[in-house]
């Protein structure tokens, strides 16, 4: 007999929270009974899954009370009070927060290239960062034939990656700048930040906080992400990886230019990586210049695909190249991502928290 | 007593023209008289020069006539026709097109950079493409103290870098957008182009027309144009350059994130990066993380300066860097850097002809 799973969605409202219940209805997911867990301030609202209304409840410790399934997007605080408690009551998360991502005791998957590493799951699977999925869906082919020896990228990232709140700030600040009047911004580039810019027909080279170091936390995240899932280890020396991300006024769908180097003497050409995105999983390759095709946020946005094009050799440095690729970010970079992993638990049967687990994630 | 000149601006009606024009007014250049020239669509226009009404022409072989110093921004194919007959009749040309920039006769000239290959100049003077030019103004003083051996850049470009209509059909896109009808696209990505996309919340990874190895002209014109100027040969294989240019839906100002390699075991810190440009020419630094301090387009418009920040050292990779450089693509980027030729020059005291040059670019 199928087993059927009792699923929660943290943070319901959102973003990524009404594309989390359309990537659901759309899965193979067996659902017996669906949750919508949100906010205080947003439960009572009435959504929909699969045609039938649902009222959203306000999260507690307890509301994870037989649940099976927690796929969770009500970001980091919420992530760190609520994972553990769901863990605790035998349901497994998949979270699409960045509080989880570097624990060691949690998988970061994208399961075109990791999906292997579900089967250590303690309970927590992390759904890594928006701008980071894509990039590594479209390397983990050519890593796998020609090797990977160095990354560099620069982001080109959407609105909504800060939220619906974010990419409506957008779209009023470029309907104030047409009609003439003043730009208001209180919420880019970071809402808790002391400083807030227009986005509207500008660029802000700032996702997230600062570092010490100089760079943004975004761009932390690219690095140390791409380093845990492509090689098994977030701080691994075999591969460099630096990124510059940048947002720019688009609402859904982030582009990126990946440079990388393959391994020395790896003998790859243009022609052999158009040929391995061409089959890979999950990549769509847009790349004809003759006939100007090449991936567009307005084109990629609604599917679940990674886009890819412009691949072509750096015509300096052997062994290395240059691609634009093009993702929804709301969908693989979020979304469809954390619906993927559970997919993949469910068929793979390990939808269980293993037993000595239960209190793993659990602090004092 | 001091050197009047009879300056003539061909192309006078178009988005760089009417800044020529303001660049000029604002200039230390003594001008005795001024001819505005355009094609003949354009002709029977007024415009101003310092309060004056002028009166634009049709260009003509013999607009040039008595006509000491040209300042052309009206295409290649215009250049191409007029520039060796304005030099034929004794006027100099500094042209803003790409016609004549990787002639071996003609210095392509940014003046913080390369001001001294001026007295080379056979008639004829390239202003660089604009993204070239605010990428080099920044890199040029790093160069001179640790040298200079890789640069990988990405651009961010405005839509008024494919002139006046590009900009005005991404307003009207996004209107159209944000109104919720259908957006028309007729200009971008290369108006002579078979397919045309809208700009507006989208990005297009398509600039100037595809060459055969997959890489768009504009990312040539930025490797062969950096080369000239940085190094004197527009194929030198002294640095590895490579540039993936984008169109993002900005009016004015175009972003580059752009990674450099100075010299193997120069020492440089991110410090020392910084207090170089804090003083170079045409450079102002905006580089403070904690005040949120880095360059943006909406800042830069109608600046003279290239704004530099995010300036922080790769991780992962010696002696090399990562920064972020904005500037007024109009004015840097075309309609300040050409006057401020025209300026030094008059400084210089090189605006002739030199006598043997008269005919070395009519052709038969």
């Amino acid at each position: 007999m199928t087993r059927e799973y009792s699923v929660a969605i943290l943070g319901a409202t959102g973003a990524v929270g009404t594309r989390l219940i359309e990537q659901l209805e759309q899965s193979t997911i067996p659902v017996k009974n669906i949750k919508l867990l949100a906010s205080s301030r947003s439960a009572g609202k009435t959504l929909q899954f699969k045609g039938t209304d649902v009222v959203v409840e306000e999260a507690t410790p307890e509301s994870f009370d037989g649940v099976d399934l927690v796929l969770a997007s009500g970001g980091g605080s919420v992530s760190a009070r609520f994972a553990p408690e769901a863990v605790k009551r035998g349901a497994v998360v998949v979270d699409n927060s960045s509080q989880w991502r570097m624990n060691d005791d949690v998988p970061l998957i994208v399961p075109e290239v990791n999906e292997a590493d579900l089967k250590q799951h303690q309970g927590i699977i992390a759904n890594p960062n928006c701008s980071t999925i894509q990039m590594v869906v479209a390397l983990a082919p050519i890593k796998a034939k020609y090797g990977l020896t160095r990354v560099i990228v620069s982001t080109y990232q959407a609105a909504s990656g800060a939220g619906q709140s974010a990419w409506q700030e957008l779209v009023s600040e470029t309907d104030a700048h047409n009609a003439g009047k003043e730009m208001h911004a209180e919420i880019l580039p970071v809402k808790s930040a002391k400083h807030h810019y227009p986005l509207a027909y500008n660029l802000l080279p700032q996702i997230d906080v600062f570092e010490e170091d100089g760079y943004t936390h975004e761009e932390w995240k690219m690095i140390h992400e791409t380093k845990k899932i492509m090689f098994g280890d977030k701080n691994s020396k075999a591969v460099k990886v630096t990124a510059t991300a940048v947002r720019v006024p688009v609402p859904i769908g982030h582009g990126e230019t990946v440079y990388f180097e393959t391994d020395a003497g790896s003998g790859a050409t243009a022609a052999d990586i158009q040929a391995i995105l061409s089959e890979a999983p999950g990549v769509v390759l847009e790349d004809n210049p003759k006939e100007q095709l090449y991936p567009q946020p307005i084109n990629a946005e609604g599917k679940r695909e990674t886009f890819v094009g412009r691949v072509r050799p750096d015509l300096e440095n052997d062994d290395s190249f240059h691609m634009w690729v093009v993702s929804d970010n709301l969908l693989k970079g979020a979304a469809w991502n954390t619906v993927q992993i559970a997919e993949r638990l469910v068929d793979l049967d390990l939808v269980r928290v293993p037993e000595d687990a239960a209190n793993k994630f659990v602090t004092a």
